[in-house]
């Protein structure tokens, strides 16, 4: 009975498994049935402590949303801001690698992902760990709808400028791009922490919306 | 004999056809016998002042350069210094408007084409005048070589934005960006007039590399 070594973390995430799924696997291709309805659903990966994603499931009642984290320190946080928040409905998180996600996730079950101040691995022999590398984005158009987006943001600028390229080659399209996004911030950007952080020390936050080719020349 | 108020400009440039070349459209497809050799063939559209152009024909002696400019006023300035550098053999200025291009160049005729410090035209009404909207990406696709590549130099966030998204979406890819060139300048850089001028007002300088795509899906 080695409970006082127990994680805090890991006992409080137990405790809410209507928030914080422990079987994803078993939801893989039903996440409609979990949220009760056919809206559309939107992950972030690497959501760290959940502002941006309790953020936008509050202000978008009618989108579901499933933050992907990788660590149970951190993502604590984000599920106790999502029951401070009132537990939204529309919200759940999952404590996953990005590299499996088809596993919690059928071809075309995702409308669209979110990407916010990634890792950036600034290293060139560690690319393959950017979550933007081709490698990764195999993944996210094998459960993204036909022509689905991602949405990234990001301080880095060597991994802004990596993604562009890396995008690009790998086919997708650039459907907008903003340089320097507070200087012209939009009504319905959600801050995230990191945001927050490198905003205030004056760098410029950079943001992409790309598109994967659609399917079939359609 | 209003000799007078002839434009010193014009005067200037009547003098030296050997460099500013007065009758482009006869050397269509025939650029190789101009310069006397079967060098690849780089043309810089808005040359300006021609701070760039003269430093890449000085630098690049086994590359033939033209500069084109628009303006009597501008380009002679490109004309003094392209003497004072010697008339290197492998520069060519042409007083064109790069709407005309085809008129000057076959299909297949340039190896690779520069934009540097493009006007930026802000208002959304005169998008249609960047020199990266759609319009002008048809025109440099129809003279490129098959997959010929851009490069793409400027200050300016708002053209440098839309002109990724335009790139993008017609068809192009990028092989290569930078959003601040001078954090870590290529030895090789040769910098514009306007470059200099924005670099000294501390303002990053945005620069890219797209290929448009090549036909046959080859
Ligand atoms: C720099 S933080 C940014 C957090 C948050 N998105 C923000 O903008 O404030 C990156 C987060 O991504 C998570 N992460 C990195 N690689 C991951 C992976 N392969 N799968 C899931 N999460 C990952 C990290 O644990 C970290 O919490
Ligand atoms: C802002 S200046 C930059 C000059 C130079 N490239 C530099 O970086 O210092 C843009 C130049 O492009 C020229 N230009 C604009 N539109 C043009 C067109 N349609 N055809 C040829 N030149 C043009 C202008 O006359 C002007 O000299």
């Amino acid at each position: 009975m080695r409970l006082r070594n127990k994680p805090w973390a890991k006992d409080f995430i137990q405790k809410h498994p209507e928030i914080l799924i422990p079987n994803p696997e078993e939801f893989k291709g039903k996440w409609n049935e979990v949220f009760g309805n056919d809206h559309p659903l939107h992950i972030e990966v690497g959501s760290g402590k959940g502002q941006f994603i309790v953020g936008m499931a509050l202000a978008n009642p009618e989108i579901n949303y499933i933050g992907i984290e990788l660590y149970d320190k951190v993502i604590v946080k984000a599920l106790q801001k999502a029951l401070e928040a009132g537990s939204p409905p529309n919200l759940r998180l999952l404590k996953v690698n990005a590299e499996e996600l088809e596993n919690f996730f059928q071809k075309n079950e995702v409308d669209r992902i979110y990407l916010n101040f990634s890792d950036p691995w600034p290293k060139k022999r560690h690319a393959k760990r950017r979550l933007t590398h081709e490698r990764f984005l195999r993944i996210y158009e094998s459960i993204l709808v036909d022509g689905g987006e991602i949405h990234f943001k990001t301080d880095n600028r060597g991994l802004f400028e990596y993604s562009l390229v890396s995008m690009s080659q790998y086919g997708m399209v650039l459907n907008e791009v903003s340089l320097d996004l507070h200087a012209n911030e939009p009504e319905d950007n959600i801050r995230t922490e990191y945001e927050e952080k490198f905003s205030a020390l004056g760098q410029p936050i950079y943001r992409l919306e790309a598109q994967f080719a659609k399917r079939n020349g359609g």
